[in-house]
């Protein structure tokens, strides 16, 4: 038998190095489907939330047709950011606070006051619209001029997580973390389990780390299943479920978590009896910010088990991504191999350099 | 009739790039009049303050002839740092904490501990010196080379508002406010009242913001009255005038208030009954350090009307300059339209990007 | 008479520029004997303490051998940190904490979960080593590839101060400080006490400063020896000597301080009843931190009068670092004319500048 070829981690730079990072803010966030947020947060015509992508405001609403807008937060007048709430409802048009520019919900430019009616025209000056995309619930933006229709971007996820009916679970908890590490460590992180006895010992408990399911890697997702250890049912401090079964799911999908980072920065945690979601917001090279929200049946009340046990797990590993940060910036850092239980890991790095699958 | 040009504000570089700043403030702040303070703030030989600008710490003095003096605060043996306190008085010398180098108030090496007498000469190290000029109780420094006479840099004003004799005014109150915005856009807020009604409620009761009364812009200054609403008098928290006017004022002067802004870094607001300046300390791109004070007649003792009304208006304005930096960050910034009422604004980009004044 | 050469202090940009410092890092720092401690800190085997050099984690321990050794803090798999308490204890090895790879404390690579073992060669993943040299209970690190035995980066000293026996000593005090001022700032104020009647009036009633002993400047080390005034018999409040003397010293020896720098980064101040010890780390060109600890015989427990005098005297340097820093970044700063006091100043700067002593 012929050995395996050995696959390395990816050289320091792309973990260190300011212009790579733009490169990378470039193809992943700006030219390529996001996601922003869940349309259940915004439930009515002209309630809104912003989100900030690497700097750029954004302001996510829904029209007067109920429609799912997103603007960049800049006025056409004089450029000023508009709207600094994180979340709110306007009162049917956004105001700009400085000379009262007003826009509908539509982006169209209502108002500006004493612009020279002779050569001023309101239809040149809407607002900046950026494309949005919606798949079960998830708002996903592009921002870019090359943009592949979100379907294809998300391949054959639709129709493979269509059981858990993510579009009827409600927001419960939402917690905010700062991580000082590059955004790609916490993407590897999140796709092996090989670290979970060494960091994770209650985790550790409830599913078997050389357990995954994983599913052939693709160029914009990557992930698997994880099987439940013995009487687990769910993900939470003791493995107990407190919750109803998702409604639909057959006996596979009830034993087993799936975890899935659809690139670039959302990790879906699908649980038998909930949703967990962790959207990365890279702010600089060396750190990112993590948004990790819990979604449950809207009747649900129990929950504190699920959220306790994964914000200890989220903490163990901001942790460990913070020192493979601080390792990696080391002068003696040089690339380490890979085992075969972190293979997704090196289809996301072929990802990053833009090299086929292997 | 022709439409009127249509004026845009300028590309984000010019409030983003660190080296168009840099660019700025060799061309603004060192080879420039650049106003530092004012005359009555060091009454007595040896007094003085330190102004930091753009990091530069200057000592600005009244020597031994109470000739108003500046220089660097850099020490010409090893380059320390020598004075630290913001204020003060001298005892007839400077002396570096250091080694003990000792400088009159006039710049003059007083002493030298150990320097090899065969070699060294005193006179070849004087502290480096900046021009100073005075107007009317303001003190200018020009740190640069091709250095025009200061009453070049002023034109009309000196002649046009001697009637306020500024020189008899005290300085009453200071505060000192942190903007994370670019200089420039704390000049262009200053210069047009369009935002009045949206921006300041209070201040737009008392004077009509259609009612600027401009000057033809200069290449080194722009401004205008604004004359009072009804029973207004002055600006103040109500409208009331809890002073007497400022003694030589007619009847026009009386019922205006005259806002003018000197480039680089005064605001001069000339009002019936006192005088408020602020000026302006860039510090990085996108961040502004601005210095504003209060003068009255010595003899006056009721000013927190005023303070309190500027403060205010002060706030709603760094505010509104800080959500136009961030705003213009933005990659979805153009330039946008200025109406007729910003046509200040328009001569002052001209003069920022070194084109004729249109 | 021929006038003697004016010797100047460096131009600015060896304090300002990040290249330069970044070049100084690779020369003074990586490719040459830094010293990082003391052996008494870690007595026993697997004691370790870690040492960040501008940015790099090492880690110092001791071998099951009782050999002193010095590793990148850096796991071999994928770049982890492994090691984040400043001090203690290994347990016989070093685990790293993401996926449990397993290190000796000779470096070697003891496990590695679930690599295959077909491909994969333990032998080939030990950690990065760093040489290590010892002298009198010193440790030094050199990291680089062009290596010089440490006997000859030391010169005499080691016969020189063989009379201390510093092996001898221990610990007692350790105090870190962070001054805002380029490394060598640090190296020039501890170099020339003429500066000690304006900054130390309390140091400068214990000695003479112009009664310093210097050693020809070597291109590794200066230093010299500072006798006491009238009956001053240590360097401490009041110059009472509260300790016995150091066993050893001669008369001559039991007179005087010796202050002495080793490069790049120990000061050596050898008292006739105590060692103090200061290493400076470097951490950006306009800031340092700097450890600064006191050893005496281990019988010893009176020693505060030793740090209360040192420390006071360490802020009063720190403190003028920190303006002389202030003042070098001017643009009015040119060099200034080094006194013959300062010669050892000017052999320093020749050493940075790679010039040949003169």
């Amino acid at each position: 038998m012929e050995p395996a070829p050995s696959y390395k981690t990816l050289p320091a730079r792309y973990y260190t190095d300011p212009e790579i990072f733009r490169d990378e803010m470039e193809r992943f966030f700006f030219d390529s489907w996001v996601c922003v947020g869940r349309e259940d947060t915004i439930p009515n015509s002209g309630d809104y939330f912003l989100r900030d992508i690497v700097g750029e405001s954004i302001i996510v609403t829904r029209d007067g047709s109920s429609q799912v807008r997103a603007f960049y937060n800049v006025c056409r007048h004089r450029g000023t950011r508009m709207c600094s709430a994180a979340e709110g409802t306007f009162a049917g048009r956004i105001q700009c606070p400085y000379h009262g520019w007003t826009y509908g919900l539509d982006g169209r430019l209502l108002g500006a006051p004493h612009m020279d009616e002779a050569t001023f025209r309101r239809e040149d000056y809407p607002l900046h619209e950026i494309a949005v995309g919606l798949w079960d619930g998830h708002i996903f933006l592009h921002s870019g001029q090359k943009r592949t229709p979100l379907s294809e971007h998300l391949g054959i996820l639709p129709a493979k997580f269509a059981a858990w009916r993510m579009q009827d679970l409600r927001l419960n908890k939402r917690f905010v973390y700062g991580v000082k590490a590059n955004w790609k460590l916490i993407i590897l992180n999140y796709n092996e389990c090989l670290h979970c006895p060494v960091l994770h010992p209650m985790l550790n408990r409830l599913t078997d780390y050389l357990g995954a399911d994983n599913e052939p890697p693709s160029s914009t997702y990557i992930g698997g299943a994880m099987g439940f250890r013995g009487s687990t049912e769910t993900m939470s401090i003791d493995g107990k479920r407190r919750r109803d079964y998702l409604p639909g799911l057959n006996e596979a999908e009830r034993s087993a978590v799936y975890y899935y980072a659809i690139y670039p920065n959302l990790l879906l945690s699908l649980h038998p009896d909930y949703m967990m979601i962790h959207t990365i917001w890279p702010e600089a090279v060396d750190r990112t910010k993590i948004i990790c929200e819990w979604y449950f049946q809207p009747a649900e009340d129990t929950v504190d088990d699920a959220i306790e046990f994964w914000d200890t797990t989220n903490r163990e590993d901001w942790s460990i991504a913070e020192l493979s940060q601080a390792g990696i910036q080391s002068r003696a850092y040089t690339p380490g191999p890979y085992s075969k239980r972190e293979a997704l890991l090196h289809a996301f790095d072929q990802v990053v350099t833009k090299r086929e699958p292997t």
